[in-house]
């Protein structure tokens, strides 16, 4: 078995991290209230292998040799646990799917090649033998970047690029990395980290995507404001094609017509295989420090975030829970298990006593927080300038200890979903980005249109919402909703998920600011770039790949599974 | 005739505006040693279109038809001046062939579209008709972006989008602009500035380029280390192609895929013609400082430059000029003619006593110019920063006199081309981007390279620098050469250009910053982006553009008249 990490297969992550409710307080409380349901003790520690029902490979004895000549026996996969693993990334639909063994194209092999050279002799393959190649990376996809089309009949090969997990070089001058593809976040920061280097990069996935997966998708990490979204990260690349090897040399900015490299960044696989990237990296900060806002309410909070960007404060991140997240965000807090927590956790009720003296209604109230990093007394400045903003707009600063747990918690969520769908409880995410003056009308929308669709299904339904990733021009919303699911799930979820996805376009919002297309986003291709912008990308696709032997299906033209499921009773979206 | 400003005909900008050496003592004799020459007075004061011997139209009465249809017979114009006025850019060798009626393909025709509609129904009238269509902003390419193929037997229609010159809609919370692609740079900001804004973006065409135009060739700014390059301004954006309008919305990050803004972005025309652009507009900034530094050396003073851009100063700009170039910059200073100017000079002199007091080589120092934008405070903040980093460099403060006189002389400089060919000399320009480690071997051997073509020539020629664009891994270097030039002067011109640009790929720069490729330089394309690159753009091309009318020969595939005319001399470089 080659010696790559996977994800489990049955859901997020690693086996034995789970998400734990029992010692948190208020959260069986809300979750009874946001959704219906009981909690009950979780059962479910791991799920047996043998109770999947796998579809068999359907590879040929020829394409199997092929693939084995290039890659080797030992990275030419057909072990039924390692083709689940990469079947699918980990959406919400895609992870019930797997545990009712509803698998749709199964991948017929799994390969792990060790070099760029392996790569191009596998691309070269697939248009020889009319093979369909899926670039995986950590397979951490919530849009459906990674299944074959379901009605594929050509033998589907996934490409597992984690043999290919080296920081190459450092320029240090430049403070450019050449690193590759496969490479997962952690061990990626590892290797930075030793030699005193950051990439900055950290979406919510990070313990589970690498960087050609980050590239491949439009990623962005919560720390974008100082380091800049994948796009701005990337500055050069080698991606593989039949033809021979794109090679974009690092440049801090170039005036070569059309960008190859901002084509090749959210292809999804579409033009080719990603081998290696030319990245930004950063000296790991001096200090840094994450505080923690409450706002009175969530435009005040909005606004503040706003003015902090045209302040030019320059902050790392800056982020707002609206109401229903702060909620949601104390309710995970843990019961005090110490002396000291129980000193915190009255302190914390002596806040909500002040701030209900000075008239706060605190089911409103917003919890932002705000990181800085550099040099302590640069730290200390942007901290001013901060205060300032936030307290004109009615704010009381809570200080550090909250901005360290924030810091803590980043990536455990998708286990809780985990921990949801047990319960019977779909819990997903859907994100946009939007102009800072449509962000109000996007949010409000967004929550009708989501509770449109709990009313149609007679559901208690929950959806909360915040605002991170500041730009000069608007920010990110990024929204979690959950609701019991029944065995209708599939039209359940399209529903509301379908609701939620046109009200980001119909206020102005975009249908992913970092999630990718997938196949999940891509009917609404043409009402964020317009038909003739479609038009124009599927022309670049077909010159690309006429045999379509790259991925297929995903970001443009790809299997209808919202829509489809809704039938008459869809919003009536064109496909 | 329509109501649409043109430069003159045979030169630079506007009529009546010239290079004055006469006021400047220093002036002639830094050029009789730098080329040779003993500089002349002006004899030329402009240039009698009576001289010129031009091409006649070949449009056929049914396409000048359909044409007048279009746009109305006032804005279709057969006028030899006009058709003139547009047949090429402002390149050195551009004006030299126009001198020297030395004409190829001249538009048959020049449009002014008032409207996307009737910029529709030209691009819908291209394909039905065969036409080529040139989109024409301000016409200060100077890389050959604005010709039509020589060989081009087909009916040529340049389309002049100056009548497009509005700022329609201000978004002033998001801080966007809706603005149309023929508006010119000063009418612009001119737009905004009434209503508090500016966009931020001046190259030094800024008085004679527009919006479209520097969307179209990936212009940068001179402030773009705070305001972006055009890429970073531009959020969203109308292409009219045959099959209709692409219309990217206003928005601060996308997730769809592959960037649709980013092809259309340095497109040069070939995938459709821009009409409006969502920008990034801010408001005008408090306070605003341009300081000058001296440093002892250009190797201290780039290392400046790049630790004022890792120490996160965020200036507007931060530029140096190398060694020639600063006693280029001290020669063209004005002869004292007021007892203030009398005692400034005076001071400047006891400046350079005080440099050579401290051992400093007054032929190796180098001038720095960086502009500071801000609330007071801010800007003070941010000099003392500064002021700390250029300290350790070994730098001296020279204050903010040189600084402003900078800030007034940034758009004139092409009018000294104009002045020096009639005095017989080319004087050209060509800059790259490198990644900070790779700037002072470009340097280097840039210099080496444009000497070798000298010598080959036989002639003394000048070369001088500066740096400017800062990015986290990386910088622009910007080279102005001149020499005198003899009949031979398209082989001389040639050997010139070609063994500079070849220099900067050898050495990791791109063959462009912010120029764009044009036809000039796209004999580099396949060595910057690779072969592999270059055919998946010309896919691009081709599917967008089946039946090559939208300004062909532009980026890729151009008829080449660099390496043709060298021969067998030329550098060896694969087409």
């Amino acid at each position: 078995m080659p010696n790559v990490k996977h994800q489990k297969w049955w859901g997020w992550g690693e086996e034995n991290v789970f998400f734990t409710w029992e010692n948190k307080p208020a959260f069986a409380p809300l979750v009874k209230r946001a959704v219906g349901i009981d909690l009950r003790p979780r059962q479910r520690d791991t799920v047996d292998f043998a109770t999947a029902d796998v579809p068999g490979s359907q590879i040929s004895d020829d394409d199997l040799q092929a693939l084995r000549e290039i890659v080797g026996a030992t990275h030419t996969v057909l072990d039924d646990e390692l083709r689940i693993v990469h079947w699918a990334g980990k959406s919400v639909t895609d992870i019930i799917k797997t545990l009712q063994n509803r698998f749709e194209r199964v991948p017929d092999a799994v390969v792990y090649p060790g070099s760029e050279d392996e790569v191009q002799a596998l691309v070269k393959a697939a248009v020889e033998r009319d093979l369909v190649l899926i670039p995986f990376g950590g397979g951490s996809s919530i849009s459906r970047s990674l299944q074959p089309r379901p009605e594929e009949t050509r033998t589907v090969v996934s490409v597992n690029l984690g043999r290919l997990n080296q920081v190459l070089e450092i320029d240090e001058v430049s403070g450019l990395a050449r690193i590759q593809a496969g490479v997962l976040g952690p061990d990626m920061e590892e290797q930075l980290n030793g030699r005193g280097w950051t990439l900055g990069h950290f979406p919510d996935s990070f313990n589970h995507s690498t960087l050609g997966g980050w590239a491949a998708t439009r990623s962005s990490g919560m720390q974008s404001d100082k380091y800049g979204d994948i796009a701005d990260i990337i500055r050069g690349m080698n991606a593989v094609r039949p033809g021979g090897v794109v090679k974009l040399r690092p440049l801090p900015s170039t005036s070569t017509g059309p960008s190859l490299r901002e084509m090749f960044i959210g292809s999804e696989g579409r033009l080719g295989i990603i081998t290696e990237l030319w990245v930004q990296v950063h000296r790991i900060a001096e200090h840094r420090e994450v505080i923690a806002y409450m706002f009175p309410t969530w435009q005040q909070g909005l606004t503040a975030m706003r003015l902090i960007h045209e302040a030019e404060v320059h902050t790392t991140f800056a982020r707002i829970s609206d109401a229903r997240e702060t909620e949601f965000s104390l309710a995970t807090q843990k019961a005090p298990t110490s002396l000291k927590k129980t000193v915190a956790a009255k302190g914390q009720d002596a806040l909500w006593a002040v701030m209900r003296r000075r008239g706060w209604d605190t089911s409103a109230m917003c919890i932002a927080y705000v990181c800085f990093e550099g040099a302590k007394d640069d730290v200390a400045r942007k901290k001013k300038v901060v205060a300032g903003i936030v307290k004109k707009q009615g704010a009381l600063t809570l200080g550090s200890g909250p901005g360290a747990l924030y810091d803590q918690k980043k990536f455990d969520t998708p286990y809780l979903r985990d921990f949801l769908l047990e319960q019977g409880v779909i819990g997903d995410v859907s994100e946009t980005a939007a102009p800072w003056a449509r962000l109000t009308t996007v949010h409000k929308n967004v929550y009708e249109a989501a509770q449109s669709a709990f009313d149609e299904l007679g559901k208690t339904g929950w959806i909360m919402s915040h605002m991170s990733h500041s730009y000069h021009s608007g920010a990110c919303l990024y929204f979690t909703f959950a609701f019991e699911f029944t065995e209708d799930v599939d039209r359940e979820y399209a529903l509301v998920k379908t609701r939620i996805q046109q009200a980001f376009i119909d206020a102005g919002g975009t249908l992913s600011h970092h999630h990718g297309v997938g196949a999940e986003h891509s009917p609404w291709m043409e009402q964020d770039v317009s038909p003739e912008g479609v038009e124009l990308m599927r022309g670049l696709f077909r010159t690309a790949d006429p045999g379509e032997n790259f991925n297929p299906g995903k970001v443009l033209d790809s299997p209808d599974t919202l829509f489809k499921v809704l039938g008459s009773e869809g919003s009536g979206q064109e496909q």
